[in-house]
């Protein structure tokens, strides 16, 4: 009898992240991998999103639509509701032995609610990071309803251990997020200049040459200065004087500041503005940049994987281990200017493997099919 | 404007242990109470048990009817989603500043998960202890999601700190489930003496008289011992030869079988047998008995605050912070004889109010009113 | 490509009726039956009763809990909501080509609303009968939904057209419920004799000799009448003298009116009191008896098939077309003697086949498996 | 105690429709109005359009969020299923004596549903009528669950009676929409004139002169013809001469079509195109035309009422019924080039109100006000 492990993918960037460790359940003997889809992911600009996960060789267990429409707390709150409901039905039909519960969104709660309620192991991955906002509490509840952890860095290991859970159940593998970097030829440049050329506005960029990339999200709780620390950073690049590929942040009010700022300021840089990239783009052109300036999460752990020096802004990744690629700054002009010279003086880091070393997927699926887990949990302390 | 504090009842027990706090929130000129019936409450063998709640005086803000029919593990995982889903619809018509949340049921963290996705504060009551099954890691998960933490003793309130909540948001108020003894006349004993004689069977006890009680859950977990494990308990009461109240369980496989147990082995016995009694009586048989025999969590709680001595039989009672009054033993005839005898050489306790002095529900409201809440929180760590 | 064709099974009562049509089914090269249990078919005093429907050899679909706990309008209008939701998830997994809704219960208009959103042709079973209460109007909206009728009569054929529906997609195939009738060997009393002695109470009854069955339930609406109808039909056939075998109905306020009335009244009476037997043993029982007095619809189905007399009491069966065995009489003890003396002299009817000759599942299979059927549907008028 | 009238809103058509009715509700002193608000209202591009509900002074007693994301078949009957759940719940709190369940959509049977379910007695709003696609089913069923039926005209309130409706429920008062047009001034043309050159395109149409006005809608089972249907009719328009306002279909496919047939081959004619106009506007210019051409419903209901000639194309508008000032033509060219024609040789005609004189709002209050409802109903044949 093989194990079966149910993963329930809710995001676009669930499948990206978790694509590594599918396919090292798929080829573990001793393991049956159960793949359901539900919530966005069948949705989404681009439609349901679960047929390129069916042409990358995944079988699909389910469709799981919980979604209410409307973007109010209170349908948000509904969908986590119907999300728990919709998926006890779901365990009831695929009976898995365990269910990996991705991070901290809402409906990862939904997820580990059902599981726990139909008496299913929970494996937990990303657990004992710090963050802000609901995310922080979803995350560490998922942790105390969970038997199993896979926390991205030591430091997120230590922190569950201290919350009671058994030591021997915490497992730092690493995140999966960055096994894909470990994959794909991060020097073939070729198809991401085209990406680029096609996709962007603005200036055209020589990704031959030496660039910075700038990536800045609204912090929702700072709303009020967003414009004025974009505004700060641009300032910032523009007296470095390097060419700029600055990427907008993904369907949120953020996209339009930045882009207003750019627009009514951002005239005389030399500046390619593109959205989001897939992970495979995004990486090697972080990998082939001077620095990346901003505060997106990548600069903690893919950079850090990458070795490409990072000066990380304001307080959006406070909390968050670091290695030595960062360096931290408020939203300052002269601290920006100062902290990307440092950067481009410095050059290329090393990499600890903080975040893991590319072999995440291969680390849990071996952990799902070797280790004993019992449903019963106690304290440490 | 007063600060709007809503509890969630979903059980008659729940309505039990909140009266005093309700009372205390209606008392209170800054808090206004909105009183929530949800699932099991509104059903059972006698009936919606809100009308029993209104006749104290309360209004019902909104019933909640959330149980699927059926008791398999699906419809008690759909359950759960559906209480979050009714409750989030709940939430948005109310709009309560703090919701209280209780203990560790499956649809307390339905109640936790809704209101945090609404993005209201939450209180809760009996964090931090320990315990086994599921319910141990349901307490521990919404611990994580709460902003305000009233244990029910100091070893759960350290607990609960060092899950790494911050330690000014947790106040060990006690469990105002004890607020009712306080309240009562505990001495009134003619009452008591006609609800045993009504409902009971077998001998006649004189409670003015000396007697112990017995009240002994089976435990879920060691099912096939159950039998032996009364039993045990039987011979010993025996051997000690005083009349004895014995308390059956209440809605479980052990109802069965302690009465199975006593009906062939205890007929030498000067036993009266009752299913559960309302607290007040309870209370009033406790306190005037020479001992508790068995493995309630009153022998923990109550007994404590009441000073009654206790021998506290096996395992169900593992992890609980207990006061000088309990002597724990193995299911063990002799080891059983020999505590039951210790105890009555002792006689009475002082309490050290280990679970709360019986003001409980005025501290936990003076908290409410008082306690400066974000809905943002970190770990400590 | 075989039509796939979806049945929704959700009470015991249900299954009885369908066995035959499922079969046929089964049996039919051009169609792949789909079975699908849900709602109370789960629960019930004696478990899930799909265990019984796999052992018949039917593979089961899929199970779809939707009741809510409790039983309110509110709850039962909430089951209503949740059968159309989940049966929709339902619909989308098995795409059944055609689903056949039965009868008028209120989740068979669920059954129904889902099946049409769904873009699924609908085929509705006992449409075009006249009864009362909310059954009356859930069959008539059914049949307004419904692509394809197969009513129990003629005149329910003649009724379900001139509401509109093309004469050519009403097929009167009688009703299935019958078809048992037909398979089983109705002279086999010794089961029956056995099962009597074993289940009922009073006096034995010699089933070679003449005997009267009495089945009457209550009314609903008539509510405060119902002691004092059924003393009058105690009076009735104490006068007669036969021996009695008394069906008590089943499950509700009426089975303790009756059992109550009998109790009181009844005691020198030769009477047999059973609760309801299963289909073929109660066929059984009826065949041979001399009349059936009360007003049970079988007297109006199963005895037209069977031609035995039947004495119809009161308003229950009011609308529902009826054969030559019936004789209709109000609630007086003197027109029941009279009608049960007649029907005594008369003695066996030949049947009409009225609601069919057994060959009903059969009829349904073969023109599921032929009719051409749009999704589209206007009324003839 | 006056009887309390619940209206359930999910469209803003919905709104549109009923807004006399509901003030009509409100003036009468017999009358208690319970408006409620669910499913798509609360979305759509402008937000929640119940703050323009409750800025006409209508108090929303509850918003029921009900609409699954999405738009597939199964999130539509998932939907139907949601919106039977909650307003299960919305009926048991607000306890209402009859809810008005509007026309045809699919969540209008949801609503009659869930009315039934709760004994609640349900008026039916433009029953009887004819058309295609699954309205026609819903329509009828909901008749048949229905015990009031206020039909827009004498055809389909007969239409009712034949599908076994008691005549005395069957009240045809004319369909509300039209009582806006009893209001307003219709020969205000400023604001209207204003109106067209703010939101239109194209060429400068001056309403005091002679015009056309063009709405054709794409008739979804005539999916690949419609291009080509609307290339006819320009063609036609084209010939005639005379100054055009094109009206675009909302929110679906057609809008494209048209707009692209138009883009393509209209450069030459001289039109004005807009997007839907508020009703009282789009009034005043069918008022103010010559002649309506193409497949609008305005053509049969509106302009019967306001005299207005039409020359209504295709097969949309089959089996409703219309007045004289309606020629039927097929997509030829020239039949449709000769009815205009004949149009404006007749000009404006009598209108014998067909679909209600203005007045339907108040009649549909008073019949509300006075009737006697039982909920049982039984068919007249």
């Amino acid at each position: 009898m093989r194990r079966k492990i149910c993963i329930v993918l809710t995001t676009r960037g669930n499948y990206a992240k978790m694509k590594s460790t599918m396919r090292a359940i798929e080829d573990d003997p001793k393991l049956e991998l159960q793949t359901v889809v539900g919530g966005g992911i069948l949705l989404g600009r681009y439609g349901d999103y679960s047929k390129y996960i069916k042409r990358d060789g995944f079988a699909i267990a389910e469709h799981v639509p919980f979604l209410m429409a409307g973007d109010s707390l209170e349908s948000m709150a509904m969908s986590a509701g119907m999300a728990t409901f919709e998926l006890s039905r779901t365990f009831a039909r695929l009976r898995p032995d365990i269910v990996i519960v991705i991070a901290d969104r809402y409906e990862a709660l939904s997820v580990a609610h059902a599981a726990m309620c139909m008496n299913i192991a929970i494996a937990h991955l990303e657990g004992g990071e710090i963050s802000g906002s609901i995310d922080e509490r979803i995350r560490h509840a998922i942790t105390k309803l969970a038997q199993v952890h896979f926390p991205a860095n030591l430091e997120a290991a230590e922190r569950i251990r201290r919350m009671g859970e058994p030591g021997c159940m915490v497992i730092a593998t690493g995140t999966p997020s960055l096994d894909l970097l470990a994959e794909v030829d991060l020097d073939d440049l070729s198809a991401l200049q085209e990406v680029l050329e096609q996709r962007g506005q603005g200036c055209r960029i020589d990704l031959s040459e030496n660039y910075l990339v700038v990536s800045q999200h609204p912090v929702v709780t700072e709303n009020e200065a967003v414009e004025k620390q974009i505004a700060n950073t641009l300032s910032a690049v523009r007296s470095i004087g390097m060419p700029i590929v600055w990427i907008l942040p993904n369907m949120d009010a953020g996209e339009r500041s930045a882009a207003t700022v750019l627009a009514q300021q951002g005239a005389d840089l030399h500046v390619r503005v593109v959205s989001s990239l897939p992970m495979e783009h995004y990486a090697r052109l972080l990998k082939h940049s001077c620095c990346l300036v901003g505060n997106s999460s990548s600069g903690i752990r893919e950079c850090e994987y990458l070795g490409v020096p990072v000066v990380n802004i304001g307080s959006r990744q406070n909390g968050r281990q670091r290695g030595r690629n960062v360096i931290d700054v408020d939203h300052d002009v002269d601290a920006i200017i100062w902290a990307i010279k440092s950067q481009l003086d410095h050059g290329y880091y090393e990499s600890d493997h903080l975040y893991g070393d590319g072999t995440a997927g291969k680390r849990i699926a071996e952990a799902l099919a070797s280790i004993s887990i019992g449903l019963d949990k106690r304290m440490t302390y």
